[in-house]
């Protein structure tokens, strides 16, 4: 990169707040994705406002410059991975949580804020901002940026069901706000909806505006094992149609349960021998404003997942419930520590889980690896990690399982995204028409095509 | 229109399908709106399938038609106003429920249907398609087109949070699907969200999955009147924040009501003293699947209001209630016969609502007319029915009133959208950062600008 280049960035940012070479900590080099090997940008930028982030793009446009923007780095898809000859914008400085307005139920946030700072400032109002990724660590930005989903989506619905307005800068420059501190507008196309998601490839965001519920009063979580991965399937959807509106419904197979429990010392009070006999687990987490209708909601649950061929149902109390949820959400560093080569998460209708599960460990089989996994079951949301060392093999069995996927009415990530890990698989399986069409909407943004390029498409 | 163009549309849906002439009726000339003029397009077609309207596209865009997309014709922007020298497409024939998938919670519709007819197909199963705006002749995609929103949209959302994928033809020809059965997606700019309430600009829809909800067992309906509308306007995030979840949580003002209660002969049983001492009503919808959970809730809602002022709580009884729901939503037709200039529906925050009514009314009072309304207060979107009978008066006026609401952190429109009515405005008041933007990704669908050209934007 020209110094000249270098200079004017630092000018913008202020000398301190601008690194280059051996200032760059491995950390800006990637994401937790388990595939995009490690790539430090030429540049590290750490803006302090929107208009220090737009004059940084404005000169990065001008001399085609690519820019990444970085919150946590806790994404799975590499999305946030840096370019070489790149300025990687990172919002860590950026990480006010600016406003908790109880009276409209919202907040307004800056991205760089963790999702746990925002839980904690919320949380002191009897408030809650609803989307719990597995990593509490993940910017509000980066949520944006992937659209991400976590447990209680089943209820609440993902990023994109919960951001209510934007303010963003535009690759070329300018400063627009979207949206806004109302749950609904029809006028004109919806830019918050058409950013959310995008993985930094459209325009960056510098303010977002959430929508809160009240936090219920009560909680509570029942685990139920199941002879059979068919039965647990079968339970979801009669327990999201029985009206209980669960936040939680995960199901976990025995082998992840039995990788999670053991990292995490987890004490769940299960017999050996109906462990012995359990295929999977489904967790049905429940909340209520009143004690006795979450009382009333157990026992319907229970009583459900038992006629339909739970072995049995354990109510946790508050802390075998929370070590619980946790383990589930560390279910990824369990993965990874037990060697896996790759982890996704496909979505699917709920009642083709069955189907797709079976097909996916079929193929897994027939190339010699193995799947086992977890997931947001009431989503259809499976995430499975996939072992198979072999690179070419791998690659042909994510595209079959992808493939699988999308066969099956899905698509290949519901929550994390395509990001440079799958990218080659999008451009192999989706339409080329809404390809086209993708690229045309990124040009109409981004003319230059200086946001996150080789995220997405090449 | 070349006559060749016309013979080929003909071979396309079939002699029967194309109108041209005499057989083209007022009702394709014209939506709700009250501002307007009909206009009767070239010529009228209905396709059976997408391969159809594909091929209308197609040739549509090799000669320069502009093409509008008809639903029911209920919209109240001008949005379905056809072209004088254009094609209208009207999607009557593709109207039917193709499915009610109770596992996955969702039915796929043609276009065409109404949500009358969903809403028959969907009760039968148990379950309901939750977007209820005041006109169930409304086609679903005509709810597309304008992201319809309506009473239930305080506690389900509006079209936006309740359409899970798309059947679209672009205006390039190219039949694409968005989404799916599934709940949450991160693969890709999401397209079906950028479709939802692009006014038939983008895309013509011609298949919608649409989210179903359990159908409650138990509902009640509360009327409480307020001496004060800033009393109204303080209960309705009280009543959000205590839990209860309403699903119609309206206000009527004083004018509303009267005027409603008289063209439909409702007997709400409040007394004259009662009534004159009141500003503005709200009405509370609260539903349950079980009675007595309802009960509690009734008990909370009534004890909220009565704090912040309500002079009474009534109680509704199922036929009562349905009449005034019946009634609120036969408001536009009360203002229309009351003579009615135009109606309008500005969103802002909640916290917003009683100093925005405030300077509208001021605003009305300075230009000589007046302002009279009701609105999903739940939502802040406030429907005003405008009297101001000097068009250019009534034009500052209206330009005034939006910029208000604008100012107050709001948008011009909530669930109506922008359509031929009011892109002047939107014109003057939208950033032409955005604007620009908006006119891009407009480009990026439509290259020949045949879809819809004059609606949103000039
Ligand atoms: C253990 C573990 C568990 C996880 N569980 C879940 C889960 O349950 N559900 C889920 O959805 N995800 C999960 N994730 C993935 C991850 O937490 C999410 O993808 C999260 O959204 C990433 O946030 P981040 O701040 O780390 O983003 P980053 O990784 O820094 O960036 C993600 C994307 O957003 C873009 N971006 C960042 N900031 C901005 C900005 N200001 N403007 C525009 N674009 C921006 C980046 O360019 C990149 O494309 C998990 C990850 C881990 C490690
Ligand atoms: C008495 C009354 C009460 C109302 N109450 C409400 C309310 O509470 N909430 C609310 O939101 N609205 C309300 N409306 C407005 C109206 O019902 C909605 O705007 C509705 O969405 C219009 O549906 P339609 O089928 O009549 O659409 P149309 O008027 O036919 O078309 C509306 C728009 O959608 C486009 N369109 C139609 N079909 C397609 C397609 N297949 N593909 C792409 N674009 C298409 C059209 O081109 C146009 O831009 C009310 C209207 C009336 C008359």
């Amino acid at each position: 990169m020209d110094d000249a280049v270098v200079a004017r960035f630092a000018e913008i940012v202020g000398e301190s707040e601008l690194l280059t070479g051996g200032r760059i900590s491995e950390d800006y080099a990637r994401d937790e994705s388990l595939t995009c090997e490690p790539r430090k940008p030429a540049v590290v930028a750490k803006p302090a406002t929107a208009a220090e982030v737009s004059a940084l793009l404005t000169t990065a446009a001008g001399h085609g410059v690519p820019v990444t923007a970085r919150g946590s780095g806790s994404g799975l898809s590499g999305a946030a991975r840096p370019r070489e000859d790149g300025l990687l914008i990172s919002f860590e400085r950026m990480n006010a949580v600016l406003e908790v307005d109880a009276v409209n139920q919202v907040a307004v946030v800056q991205p760089g804020a963790t999702l746990a700072e925002l839980e904690q400032k919320t949380a002191a109002a009897g408030l809650a901002y609803t989307v719990y990724p597995g990593e509490l660590s993940a910017s509000v930005g980066g949520t944006v940026g992937t659209n991400a989903g976590g447990m209680r989506a089943v209820k609440y619905g993902v990023t994109r069901n919960n951001v209510l307005g934007l303010e963003a800068v535009l690759p070329t420059g300018e400063v627009i706000r979207t949206g806004g501190k109302t749950s609904k507008v029809s006028t004109g196309y919806d830019l918050t909806q058409l950013i959310i998601g995008s993985e930094g490839t459209l325009a960056l965001v510098t303010e977002v505006i959430v929508k809160l519920y009240p936090r219920p009063a009560h909680s509570a979580t029942l685990l139920a094992p199941f002879p059979d991965l068919d039965n647990v399937m079968a339970a979801v959807p009669r327990i999201i149609s029985s009206g209980v509106a669960p936040d939680i419904l995960e199901y976990i197979d025995n082998l992840t349960m039995a990788a999670i429990s053991h990292n995490e010392k987890l004490e769940l009070g299960v017999s050996d021998e109906v462990r012995d006999a359990t295929q999977a687990y489904l967790v049905v987490g429940l909340e209520n404003r009143d004690r006795d209708r979450l009382d009333g909601d157990m026992l319907r649950t229970a009583e459900v997942m038992s006629e339909l061929g739970a072995s049995d149902v354990y109510v946790l109390d508050g802390g075998g419930a929370r070590k619980l949820i946790e383990a589930r959400e560390k279910a990824f560093w369990a993965a990874k520590a037990a060697g896996a080569d790759d982890v996704i998460d496909v979505v699917v209708p709920r009642s083709e889980m069955p189907g797709f599960l079976a097909r996916a460990r079929e193929l897994a089989t027939a190339a010699e690896g193995g799947v086992v996994g977890c997931g947001h079951a009431g989503d259809g949301n499976v995430h499975l990690a996939i072992f198979c060392k072999d690179a070419a093999k791998r690659h042909k069995l994510l595209h079959d399982i992808f493939a699988a996927g999308i066969a099956a009415g899905g698509a290949i990530s519901g929550e994390h995204g395509i990001g440079q890990a799958k990218k080659d698989h999008f451009a192999a399986l989706e339409d080329p028409a809404k390809l086209a069409l993708l690229r045309r909407v990124k040009q109409a943004f981004d003319p230059r095509n200086i946001l996150n390029p080789g995220v997405l498409f090449d």
